[in-house]
């Protein structure tokens, strides 16, 4: 998606390391024009894949979800970080690495939010390991539904994350793919 | 908003002590529907306010304010919480109590997402007793904008927050307003 795209070439900040902030439209200050553009392309690559639900993880996924969601007309669910291992039995839950704080931590979602004759598109801005949607793909599991495809705002090429899920059979869209990233700041999108 | 009134009635969980919950369509498993039309029904209230950002925090607050602002055309920035005090010169910080947790938490706003020009619509899910949009105010106080307006899918009329509010001469609007509630589910509407 060539705006999205551009977008980030003119506001991302690419620090060392692979670290790309794209906090000043994407994921703190939302530009909601691009949010509505970004939800109308994604529902415009799945409006044929029978999608009933949306699955993402709290927080930076639930702006593109719900917009998402909007645009395709099926509910957006939020699974939610849980403080402790101790949850009823009414919730799936599956654990999840951030690499961002070193840590493990505790997802969850209602049992009632999904339904095994669901057909899942999972939703997050980013994807660059895949620990998180590893984590929602697991949680859609253990529900009995089905993964129609994982659609990321930005993807991190040069991390394992999207190929893995691709190597599985997992349909995986990205709507700006980035193939390199240098420390001096330059960028290179896969075409 | 009868709508929002009516499916409260039908789908909320009323718990003992003035627990509403309302995952099943509002802040977990979202009826992307009922959003659209809840943002656009904000932004019919807004529309000559002149609002030119929208302020939520993590994690509820952002599927609302992502689409009112969609509806109204405007940025919509998310809150976010903070794990230390240990923060840099380059963001607004304050202090927020959860009574849920009954802990207080820090949540901080990237300064160049706020500037003293802007008017400022605040949204949430819930109001109850405001501590969230406290602490909302207080950022955007910081950053020397004006505060437009608070405006929530749900206030809980019978805690304290938005009457606090509106004695402080803020513009305070609510979609749905709960007058009371009864430990045996029953709900009572302002009109």
């Amino acid at each position: 998606m060539r705006q999205l795209e551009e977008r980030i070439i003119a506001d991302g900040k690419m620090l060392p390391g692979g670290v790309l902030k794209v906090g000043s439209f994407l994921n703190h200050c939302i530009d909601t024009k691009l949010l509505g553009d970004m939800a109308a392309e994604i529902a415009s690559l799945y409006k044929d894949a029978g999608v009933t639900k949306i699955l993402t993880i709290e927080a930076s996924g639930i702006a593109i979800a719900a917009a998402a969601g909007m645009a395709l007309g099926v509910p957006a669910v939020f699974a939610k970080k849980h403080r402790t291992t101790n949850v009823e039995g009414s919730v799936y839950m599956t654990i999840i690495h951030s690499f961002t704080h070193n840590e493990d931590y505790h997802v969850i979602v209602q049992r009632d939010c999904l339904d095994a004759s669901d057909k899942i598109l999972i939703i997050d801005d980013f994807l660059a390991n895949g620990s998180a949607l590893r984590g929602l793909i697991d949680l859609v599991t253990q529900s009995g539904a089905e993964v129609a495809g994982v659609a990321v705002c930005v993807e991190k090429c040069f991390q394992p994350g999207g190929d893995e899920f691709r190597a599985k059979g997992i349909r995986v869209d990205a709507l700006a793919s980035i193939e390199s990233m240098t420390d001096d700041g330059q960028i290179t999108f896969r075409s």
